[in-house]
């Protein structure tokens, strides 16, 4: 396998991943979520790592990439399903995932996503006006 | 690796197999997908095989038997994000799925999840009287 398989909900691309992050995988994972990012227009990005029970150091920079990236692209980025051991290394290691946000599992982020993208984005609201004034 | 991470998403569980399926493994995903189905209460499981561009008649059994026993808990399959390969190679295997249908993708999926829990589901339908009523 050398890709990571990125799934569309709605405004949302969700990432499952599951094995040890190599170089060339690492790599084809930011290359296609920033082409998917300007391919759908999403406005949020959700990485989930229930199934990892170790974090390295450079799994650790690719998330924070991804953050960054999808930043510059307008997109939010949010890291579900952590394992305790997992926040304790990344804390150990001093990694701070900057604009990388956090949430339980896959329907909290989905919500946090939701909360961020209505607070910020003046589009929807004026949506949520006309549709509200019908 | 020796578990697929099982993702709730409100009434639906989505799976994303990335690997290939050894003995373990599927006995694991098994397993535990009719103990999330028993605790979640969910009503549709969402298989997503696109990072698989070759299946054999292992993992087409293995989802078979996914069907047939999320059908026995009263939820529903589907098998999103078949490669046009993948689909040829089912064929030639002569493996039907049986309880199992398929969409495009994962928006199609849970799409077609939601009609048909709501066309079967009366307590569904009495619940939306309900609100248009008030």
């Amino acid at each position: 396998m050398d890709r990571i398989p990125i799934l569309q909900m709605g405004k949302f691309l969700l990432v499952t991943i599951q094995v040890d992050l190599y170089d060339r995988l690492a790599l084809n994972l930011e290359t296609d979520l920033a082409q998917m990012v300007y391919k759908t227009g999403a406005r949020g990005v959700l990485i989930d790592i229930s199934a990892l029970s170790i974090v390295d150091s450079f799994m650790g920079r690719i998330i924070g990439n991804i953050g960054t990236m999808s930043k510059i692209m307008d997109a939010e980025t949010v890291l579900v399903g952590m394992q305790p051991a997992v926040a304790i290394t990344l804390v150990e290691l001093g990694l701070e995932l900057k604009g990388v946000s956090t949430a339980l599992n896959v329907e909290k982020g989905m919500l946090l996503l939701r909360n961020k993208i209505d607070s910020f984005s003046e589009t929807d609201i004026e949506e949520q006006d006309d549709s509200s004034a019908e």
